[in-house]
């Protein structure tokens, strides 16, 4: 990959990659102050994780594949850093899992929804036959407050399976109680969005997103019930558990 | 104080009210986009600290009170974050132990540099009789790049006692090796800021820089014998290690 000047070998890569792709996303009026932010909150669990994806993380995100191969109208959420921070990636996902892609911001104005739609399309979205949704916002989700309730009514409104990663609590818990079955990627296991999905990830999103995406694939020939026994013998509570122990316990230096 | 419009009460109020000053800090062009990511960063590790001042970081903030009242030449550094977080604390702490302050920027531009020594002039830096450094520039640290090793010659170039909150880790190791015996203030127990220092205090600034001036004031008459044996006293090694066990063992919920 040329978007740094850094070999992939580097120790690190990964974390000059997401800078640079964070800076990039100010540049163009998609990531936040608040976005920048919850990045930091991001980079010290992660830190403290070892910056590796544990043997948890792997499993639920093979759940979350089998999930999205099973659902009937799987929506992937996109906010300012995911958009920012895996543009490309979610377009592969969604193509891999054939699911629509639905702009979601906590901080929605026309500019940044327009600017996100555009940096996805600029990531192949089109090309991939992927739809991104987000700028219709003709139905609401109960309990929430006007702005942040906005989806659509073809999009995360009639979904069944929705991929939030990166999402705030009071959403994520909103979406649980409406009946949705919801993927969140989130590197705190005890954070509230983690607690309300069915299967939290917890890991680096740009770590989570291509690991789905290869299990997606490896998984393509699986019949309906062996892809139901993954998601059945998934288990969100030991999952959580086991982060946090990796966490807690993970070599610091 | 009604800096915000949330009572002290609130439960959300300290990070409600950083949240706030950092947002701010933006604004003036004090805070930059590494700053904000420095700041989640903390956020993360005051969350899995419980947001409180463990007992080794009062004790650390003891020695660091003990410390400055010892020094012949004490300078506090601040940087974007510093001035955005506590510019008024900061002043009284160099009140309090008759010190200097000096503004020194990981990314110094003259814009910033005058909006940082504006913003602490306007939270009394004058009234309380603090001299605010960092325009001369005629020093440099050895074995720094160049813009990241410049320092006033009769600020930090010549100071025994220097705070440093929120360094980074280059300029902490190499201001130990000039040295300086260094306090630095940092959320993270295993940085190299936080290994380098004589005094580390893991503990969010805003809690921090109070508690260092309280102690100050109460230590005001202790003679210098009582000062040193603080000092001989505080081990930093130990204030580390109950540092990161408080992060590993702490409720999280």
């Amino acid at each position: 990959m040329s978007e740094i000047d850094v070999p992939e070998s580097h120790p690190r890569y990964q974390s000059l990659l997401t800078r640079h792709r964070i800076e990039a996303g100010v540049e163009k009026g998609i990531t936040s102050k608040q976005g920048l932010i919850a990045e930091g909150r991001g980079e010290a669990f992660d830190y403290l994780l070892g910056e590796r994806t544990i043997e948890s993380a792997d499993e639920a995100a093979r759940a979350a594949a089998a999930l999205l191969l099973l659902a009937d109208r799987p929506v992937l959420s996109v906010n300012g850093n995911v958009a920012a921070l895996v543009p490309g990636e979610t377009v592969e996902l969604a193509a891999a899992v054939d699911a629509d892609v639905e702009v979601n911001l906590f901080n929605r104005t026309d500019e940044r929804m327009t600017a996100i739609v555009g940096h996805l399309r600029e990531h192949g979205a089109e090309e991939a036959g992927v739809e991104i949704k987000g700028l219709t916002a003709d139905a609401r989700i109960p309990g929430l407050e006007h702005e942040r309730s906005k989806v659509d009514a073809d999009g995360i409104g009639a979904a069944d399976v929705v991929l939030v990663p990166l999402e705030d609590g009071d959403r994520a818990e909103a979406l649980a109680e409406m009946g949705k079955s919801e993927i969140v990627i989130d590197l705190n296991p005890l954070s509230r969005s983690a607690r309300a999905a069915a299967v939290p990830i917890v890991d680096n999103i740009l770590r989570a997103v291509p690991n789905i995406t290869q299990h997606a694939e490896a998984l393509r020939g699986a019949s309906r019930e062996e892809l139901e026994a993954i998601v059945a013998d998934f288990d969100p509570e030991a999952a959580l558990s086991a982060a946090e122990d990796a966490i807690r316990s993970g070599d610091l230096e």
